[in-house]
């Protein structure tokens, strides 16, 4: 039986937007994307955007589609952190057990790709179009210049929320009956900062790590462009004593640098006019539910679950949502509500899961990666995990290099934790770490608690 | 110092909006109050409230301004709880611990009163305006037929939101930027009922008790009205076992509350027409932060936090925001935006408190009031109390009948708690509870603890 090849609303041409673009239109939808923006691939970008690290989720999307070796052109493989202390010293720690690497990959590079990409697949682009509103029970989208109207109607068959974590087609969404519904809002915010490349093109520092600057309560981190160039995001807390409000002349933004970021001061010759001109951005995490309308409308992405960029996977988390919602097309083509329904289900607790693992892991990145017992723990685990590969994944492994659900991921990682608090009590144990007896205790503690990957 | 006369706009003209406009009338503002609903005077009301139970903080605020007296002649006191166990037995349980009563009040008859007495003082009121947006800024508001235009804009020095939970004023507020918020539905529904008065005009069942039907999961209560009618309503989850899912055919409620609540039989003679006939509403948990913009716009009553009925403080609550907004005027006439900032600091912890002694209340409502351990406990404290008055107040008298803060009524409540999980752990509790023995081993715990009121 034929398929009948439906008329698809994509609100936000985004990363998800786009690439669900190109997923729907290779299953034979008519698909028109939306941006209130003007085409990205025409203008500069906002100064405001972290760089992305695509990591194994990503991929897989992307190459089931065909694309993620264009995109791999772009993406710079990141295979450690490298750690640039107070004292100005810098260690290195591996991210995989198995000398896997994230990719760093800018967003608006990546952004103008994917649009081109899936023009090239035939999606239709609409850019300069702003949704205000939109009729869930007949999928009717209101597009106008201002808020207030007056609006165009356009009615589809089905419209897709990836407009983003203040996403319309959810806010419409919201003011029904039984919707459950948070933001909350960090008091950290960032700004971008940017260190140029050298007279010669090259990176001034090391292009194949993740560098970050943990200070407690703050951090500098830094990653690599193609251009030679890092785009670098200082996490400040707003009110405080080291503050966003707090450094707010040149002078004291200054003696900030010199006293925690001295190593950096080369590398950012523009940071009085990077920091005074870029925005100070918040971080919001958002969840809600639920994220579909009959076989009307469904949120994806930021749009149905935006979390803080602590862990690098919310574009990850949005392609893989992309990748549920595809399975589900194919398996129940004629019956959109079901998909729907199923999407959701299998969705949102992983959402949640990510969720939480993003909003813990600034005190690892701020913190942690300064502190010794950390690194140790780190180092025990990937030895235990070489000599147990069926019994141990180490959490940052699992998130970021595999295809387990996150909600999995989340629950064993807790168990972890729990086994290697015991084991870092050990007496000596940083000596006697690669040890049988170390190995046996944490044989015994996974058998207790029940914990195997 | 003459202050400026200033013009407000309140947007509900539901119980705080009025109460809050005569509140600002008296401090002499210009005020008027919009309602996107016809005048409540001159229209049956929606079949879907519950009746309100007004207690000491609720009392406080109507006397201040002089119009509480008004309003005890549509109360009925209600002093005991009248538990209707499964058998068909009865038992009370008297709410204070010296015999204060809440009032059972209409919510419609107590809004047509304050509409009346609002109008008296001089409040303008303008009905059938729908608002649909704010502009923070300029305090501008867009009023019309329909959420898509065409707008009237009105513009105040002030506008207050006392729309509800469902508020547009805060609409726009959480679309700022730091905004946090949350809305949580629970899964259980309520439907009104109604127990009519006898042909003679006397009430059915003794109008002086809060009656309750406490079946664990679902549960029925009736409060009385001055007609001699009681307003009845039915909490039961959406979907299971015995849910409105469930239970939507004349067969199914006949055998569910022949099942449950047989001794109602002779009392609800319209049963199946206002269970078919009337909504099947939701409950939720609405939080929010922050609850005013600079000095232009502020949020009041449930549009700041809606709570879900289970401690009957809903009203009270949006009532006891009005003193205090009113007692920051008077102190600080000229600096509305440090009102602002003083009022919506001192409510919040308080909003959140109440909402959190809320959600818990239901399970005391529909289960604890039928177990024998829950009503010996309460037993003990109102004897401990009597012998301590300066040591103990149990936590439903400093939530009901004090102005006691609702923050350290759930602190304090948590403390008591404790301590009397070990009282009823002490042996034949049941035989010995009035006791030098117990009450020494009280006065002991709360040493250990430091638990004082």
């Amino acid at each position: 039986m034929l398929t009948e090849k439906k008329d698809v609303a994509i609100a936000g041409a985004g990363l998800v937007g786009t690439l669900l673009g190109i997923y729907l239109k290779k299953k034979n939808y008519k698909v028109t994307i939306f941006d209130r923006s003007a085409d990205i691939r025409k203008v500069k970008f906002s100064g405001r955007s972290i760089n992305l690290a695509m990591s194994t989720r990503g991929w897989n999307a992307l190459d089931r589609v065909g694309i993620g070796d264009a995109i791999r052109k772009i993406a710079i493989p990141m295979d450690k952190r490298a750690i640039h202390l107070k004292d100005g010293s810098l260690t290195f720690q591996p991210y995989g057990i198995n000398g896997e690497a994230i990719y760093s990959i800018s967003r608006s590079g990546l952004n103008r790709l994917m649009v081109d990409l899936a023009e090239k697949e035939g999606v239709n682009f609409e850019f300069n179009q702003k949704i205000w509103d939109v009729n869930l029970d007949t999928a009717t989208l209101y597009i106008g210049e201002n808020e207030h109207g007056p609006f165009e109607q356009k009615t589809f068959d089905m419209v897709l929320g990836a407009d983003g974590a203040f996403s319309r087609i959810r806010h419409r969404m919201q003011r029904q009956n039984r919707f459950d519904y948070s933001q909350y809002f960090l008091n950290i915010g960032y700004k971008e900062l940017t260190i140029p490349p050298n007279a010669d093109g090259s990176h001034k520092i090391d292009p194949n790590s993740f560098h970050i600057w943990p200070r407690g309560e703050f951090m500098l981190i830094a990653l690599s462009n193609d251009d030679g160039s890092f785009t670098c995001t200082l996490f400040m807390p707003f009110e405080g004593e080291n503050s966003f409000e707090k450094i707010h002349t040149e002078e004291k933004l200054n003696v900030f640098f010199n006293e925690y970021f001295s190593d950096t001061k080369d590398l950012i010759p523009n940071l009085q006019h990077d920091y005074f001109t870029n925005p100070t951005s918040s971080l919001v995490t958002m969840q809600c539910y639920p994220w579909t309308y009959k076989d009307k409308v469904a949120l994806i992405g930021d749009s149905a679950h935006a979390i803080v960029p602590f862990y690098g996977q919310g574009m990850n988390a949005g392609f893989e949502d992309i990748t549920a919602l595809s399975d589900l097309l194919d398996k129940f083509p004629d019956d959109i509500q079901m998909v729907f329904e199923k999407y959701q289900a299998i969705r949102k607790p992983n959402a949640d899961a990510i969720a939480e693992l993003s909003y813990r892991n600034f005190i690892e990145m701020s913190t942690k990666t300064a502190d010794a017992d950390f690194l140790l723990q780190k180092k025990i685990e990937a030895w235990f995990t070489k000599l147990h590969p069926e019994k141990w994944l180490p959490l940052y492994d699992r998130v970021t290099f595999s295809l387990n659900p996150y909600e999995d991921a989340l629950a064993i990682g807790d168990s972890q934790k729990m086994v290697m608090d015991e084991v870092m009590k050990l007496p000596n144990i940083h000596e006697n770490w690669q040890t049988a007896e170390v190995e046996n205790y944490i044989l015994e503690l996974l058998r207790k608690n029940k914990t195997d990957i």
